[in-house]
């Protein structure tokens, strides 16, 4: 394991120079002996936050976490997964930082976690333009991305675990078709990750399957302010109401994700709709308020918990390797979990092909 | 603005000495240099990670923030209003860690955060002793304290801001009262923590005044396990499930929070009782799910968005003065937004006093 004095040997410096690299203090530092200490770092794999530095100093390391915006259930679930076992099977407590799915905020964050000794990060984003990880392998972090891969096959510093997005919601969208419903739609965000247009591609491939093509269209409420993934809820509440008043609308509907659907839930009720007689609901996540909600929500369950520990494994026993193809887990099994939100479609819209039924209030 | 030349100076020892204490590298020192160096740390107020360090660095300084369960939206909600304006305000980024309301762990990530250069923290915890939290104050941070002063009167370093959760409770119960109900609870988890017992206190008081007391009880679930706040929507549920076996059962319950009430509500759907026909619910918190759940949860309304500003003005204006006592703020008008989950106590159950009457399936 290197220690300070290796990295100031290789870069042939003193270990005050290296020290103040690794807190920034580079300010009346020459650029070129900045840039030979941050190649030493980086070749000699030299991380300050090691097990030896805890073991010494009785420090527990830490490892980052950075989500869109914790304010989303959904990235508190995948954190607590993320902690239990980053405290349980390594030692490591977890520092979190909200993105806002803002690149230049993302690529700054990682900066600043490297300035403060943090080195192996796990990003759940859904930035398709990674070059940002790429450049913080390039200086030394280990990072593990909750996404698929941009381009597949392309090779990647930046290791991915991610779940099979388009599976889930080829599933979500079958089990309405199986309840007989024809129109279909996906509701979602405006703003396209990685995530969303895989979710959208197995939509419309169960809809083909059926040969419900025509039949199945994406609607997309938002988009998103500046508080981001906090409000879906609210986004998914306008979006119910726009689809209500729509000519032939969808009987089915498969939700980009559970804090959409109950949002929707919440929009269709207020315009007088009952869910699942008039119309029914899948949601995507599995989040614990998936179950307690009115009525209980239908959902697409993630495995989170097995996803947590394998992002947690890779960023914990991997070396910082630039210039090295890292690999890509994608977690198939994803389990429906059969609630009260979908029936068969309403046998009146379904006759009379139109939305002008009467609200019930 | 102290350098590390001038705690080199201070202290008289050599900047390296002061760059491995801040580092952490301790282990080959001699423990009076250490006490030295830590003792002109704090004499000096020297913070590496000053505006000036920033504006020389270009990094982005680190506020600290110490929830209970980040899987526990409130925190989410919080921890959303604190960041967005330390980074507005100040320029600062925010790292969350959770402690799990465990006093070791919430130590220790104190500890953590000094060592990573993480000078100002605002925690948001209940542990009624907060030595921990002067230990760090001691050690040149500054700590905000989301909650209200363990013993009035009793000087403090530490910072506290607070709503006033005594007011909130009485204010949800006199509304309870306000519609007719008679027979009160008060719906919490297990555990004691300096919030819990001011909101009961509250809800005693109202219920006081309307000469209620002896019809007003406490219903306790859990304990929470492992993963804490997360569950506090299924401790709500199973408790739903218990007081509806009740022989005396109440007709009006205010929950410690939202989260707990949307959890009693789905508990007292599964049961056959419809809110607010059977029983009225009041929440407290404001939590976006509140305005989505189904009914439409009627709660009192905290004032996050003034408290979380409070907290992070007082985190980034202040300097780390150990020995002075520093003043508590309390947020108090707190607003009762009403929704649908109340109503006047059902008829027959009031007129029979008895529980046992048929669950409506």
């Amino acid at each position: 394991m290197s220690t300070i004095q290796d990295v100031a040997r290789h870069a042939a410096v003193s270990v005050s120079t290296v020290s103040n690299v690794l807190n920034g203090r580079t300010d009346k530092m020459r650029q070129e002996t900045l840039a030979r200490v941050e190649a030493a770092i980086v070749a000699l794999q030299f991380r300050p936050n090691t097990l030896a530095r805890q073991l010494k100093t009785g420090q527990t390391p830490l490892l980052g976490l950075l989500v869109p915006s914790i304010a989303n259930p959904m990235y508190g679930y995948i954190a607590r997964e993320v902690e239990t076992f980053a405290q349980e099977q390594y030692g490591y407590r977890v520092l979190i930082g909200n993105t806002y799915r803002d690149q230049e905020k993302e690529a700054s964050f990682f900066e600043d976690l490297l300035a403060h000794g943090v080195r192996r990060v796990i990003v759940i984003s859904s930035l398709a333009d990674e070059r940002h990880l790429e450049r913080a392998v390039q200086r030394g972090m280990v990072v593990v991305s909750y996404d698929r891969r941009a381009t597949p096959g392309e090779t990647s510093e930046v290791d991915h675990v991610a779940p099979d997005n388009f599976e889930a919601a080829r599933i979500a969208t079958r089990h309405l078709i199986a309840h007989g419903h024809t129109r279909l739609a996906f509701a979602t965000v405006a703003g396209m990750t990685m995530s969303r247009s895989n979710k959208i591609r197995g939509f419309h491939a169960a809809a083909s399957e059926a040969g419900l093509r025509e039949h199945a269209c994406v609607v997309e409420g938002g988009p998103l302010n500046e508080y981001g993934d906090s409000v879906i809820g609210e986004v998914g509440r306008d979006l119910a109401r726009q689809m209500v008043k729509a000519e032939a609308r969808p009987t089915g509907i498969v939700a980009v994700n559970d804090l959409m659907a109950l949002g929707l839930m919440a929009g269709l009720r207020e315009m007088g709709l009952s869910v699942p007689r008039d119309m029914s609901l899948v949601g995507m996540d599995g989040l614990f308020l998936s179950a307690i909600s009115n009525p209980a929500l239908t959902t697409v369950q993630l495995p989170v918990t097995e996803m947590a520990r394998a992002m947690v494994d890779r960023a914990m026993t991997r070396q910082s390797e630039s210039g090295k193809d890292v690999g890509e887990r994608v977690f198939t099994p994803t389990v429906l979990i059969e609630r009260e939100s979908v029936g068969p479609p309403p046998a009146i819209a379904q006759a009379a092909g139109t939305g002008s039924r009467k609200a019930n209030t």
